[in-house]
């Protein structure tokens, strides 16, 4: 089923859905017959949650891939994420929660060292501190060429974030990094013909970056790569009819939301206790909202079994303050795997947990990636979720007569 | 997902992967509530491997589509077996382990009677026994045209292989046996412009067999039809980045091996135990096995119940051999169904075990049809197995970031 399809359904309701995404949130026994991480969190909260549920497995991509953080978000946001590529720059700028717009071109930065023929002799300056890379960002921000605007942002150590802003760009762009060292840096070259004036001005600004940055050894100079503007995407107001908000801390997730047009709203602190105090609050204002947790991620890509965890568990103890809020639907998912045992996102399929008053509660009082693979929703394309959450919510209205 | 979109993840790792495959694996019961063929099979061996592994079940083309070999076992090798047809001719050639290349032209050939008017009286010439039909192939033998060459092979009573081989050719050819008696056999015709050398070749080639066999009767003819090229498939190694080996008795399954790129084994003897040792001598050299079990397909097919559950148990008294070598991944499976109580192929979801250190396991301490449509894998295209396989080995990258 495609957007069109759902988008002519999407009807309005006075209803009100809840998108509790922990990120990574599938995983893997510690030793064989063991518990994931999710069996093993004390999560009496989502338990009896799942027993009045519809309960399953999620794809973001497909069997077998491992799917980034864009990718994964982008599915169960209801987007083929196949279709809708975020590429490396638009990715990066997004991570820094820059406001990356339509028709802008972003590229990941790295300050880079050149000998005195131009050659390259470290990608990556040395992995420049941080704090250095703070101050070169200040020098680069003084370039300035007609037309165009420029952007630049700290990420980490060497690599910073790159962005053009005018009118008549193109993201057809071939990289300036080699990715490797004993050569001279590439030109940047246009892929099609309206991305030559794009390439020019990248061109101009890495010959006035490397002029500007003469004398910073080790980063006398800088690469970039992985061109890219925001894919255009369908926004979830026009498509799904939602005034959407999105309550996530980290840039990446907030730009994801963005790019699907939800409102980003801002969290009085970091923690998620902070996180649910901004969903109560804001709670009158939109029909969707859009809740990441970070930590069980964090925890699984360092192999933090046990912090992820607690991670869990500490979502399971803000479910009863989502709860007295009565929402229409809840669905409490993930974006991809991220196996403590791994150290890494996983192809395994998702845990998922839908709830409204109109499932079939499959009656399986755990959360956990055994219930939800006997759950009646069976393994499916993450794409699938938010139809199934608009019908539970009464926002689609019958195909045919 | 499409084979460009998994090509675009492969990544290399030092893993290894085997694909056995028991031709004909699905079955039905005897009678009604009674057991398959595998779930009768005593296979203590392989309900080990199913409790640490995850089951499932594959459709090798679709719902209710009954596979021949050739497309299940294209689909079961990771492509698209309705994209990629194996025709008639070149199924013919790959059977008798010809050697086909690309841009052969291969059709079946049929030796056949004609009366004094030319008028076909026996499609067969009286099934033709094969020791005469392999004389009568030496006088085809001495057949020469300019600028093509011609292959012919005995496959059994009247029928026979027919290779064109040369520049310039195509596979655009209608038949030139009519499928009756009672009338002439039909010219070739190209039904395509660029297939018309190839038609021309194959009429004065016919023609020429006719004077050659003019005193041969019953066999004073041949009839062509199928006329077949291999398709064009992408090949293991650069597809998946695999480099692959197959072991395989019979000449059809090397040969649909070797047009996906895999090398093929030289096995010492015909006998199960000879394969596994072919296993075990190649073991250091490939990334990726495929060894073809054809017994269970054969029992399945005379509807023998019993000597397919001992074919069976014949394998798994060989999985020992198979787990000692500490594969990464192993996927037990097949090609289809051939349940013996209906004495052919049929449509049914065939079992799959997948076994990997990373799996869920689903704890079914069984493999059958029963256990496999409990398994957490679920119904899923055979298409998907490979892509699950290369996640489980390491072998394919992140999407996204």
């Amino acid at each position: 089923m495609d957007l069109k399809f759902i988008h002519g359904l999407a009807a309005p309701a006075q209803t009100k859905i809840v998108l509790l995404i922990m990120d990574g949130l599938g995983g893997l026994p510690r030793q064989p017959g063991g518990r994931t991480e999710l069996e093993t969190a004390h999560t009496p909260n989502l338990d009896r949650l799942a027993e009045q549920a519809s309960l399953g497995l999620t794809q973001p991509v497909g069997p077998g891939i491992t799917a980034g953080s864009g990718p994964g978000h982008l599915a169960i946001f209801g987007y083929d994420p196949i279709a809708y590529e975020i590429g490396r720059g638009a990715l990066e700028a997004l991570g820094v929660d820059f406001d990356l717009r339509p028709g802008d071109v972003a590229a990941r930065g790295n300050f880079c060292s050149l000998d005195a023929n131009g050659i390259i002799t470290d990608r990556r300056a040395g992995r420049l501190p941080t704090a250095e890379s703070r101050k070169l960002i200040e020098l680069l921000r003084t370039i300035q060429l007609e037309h165009v605007q420029f952007f630049v942002e700290p990420v980490k150590e060497h690599r910073f974030m790159f962005v053009m802003r005018g009118a008549g760009l193109a993201d057809a762009l071939s990289d300036a990094d080699p990715l490797k060292t004993g050569i001279s840096a590439l030109p940047v070259r246009a892929l099609k013909r309206k991305a030559q004036p794009a390439a020019q001005y990248a061109n101009d600004y890495i010959a006035q970056a490397r002029r500007l940055l003469a004398n910073q050894w080790p980063a006398n100079s800088i690469l970039l790569r992985g061109f890219a503007s925001l894919p255009s995407v369908p926004q979830y107001a026009d498509l799904f009819g939602l005034k959407a908000a999105a309550i996530a801390i980290n840039g990446m997730y907030r730009g994801v939301a963005r790019l699907v047009g939800m409102d980003i709203l801002d969290v009085a602190g970091a923690t998620l206790a902070d996180q649910f105090a901004t969903l109560e609050k804001s709670w009158c204002e939109y029909d969707f909202f859009y809740l990441h947790v970070k930590e069980t991620d964090t925890c699984g890509e360092r192999g933090d079994f046990d912090g992820k965890v607690a991670a869990i568990e500490a979502v399971d103890a803000q479910i009863p303050r989502l709860m007295a809020l009565d929402p229409d639907v809840v669905i409490v998912g993930g974006d991809h795997s991220s196996p403590a045992v791994l150290m890494s996102h996983s192809w395994h399929p998702v845990p998922l947990l839908l709830y409204s008053r109109f499932v079939r509660p499959d009656g399986l009082a755990e959360f956990g990636e055994r219930a939800c693979q006997q759950g009646s929703l069976g393994v499916i394309p993450a794409t699938q979720v938010m139809p199934l959450a608009l019908a539970n919510a009464g926002r689609l209205s019958k195909y045919g007569a």
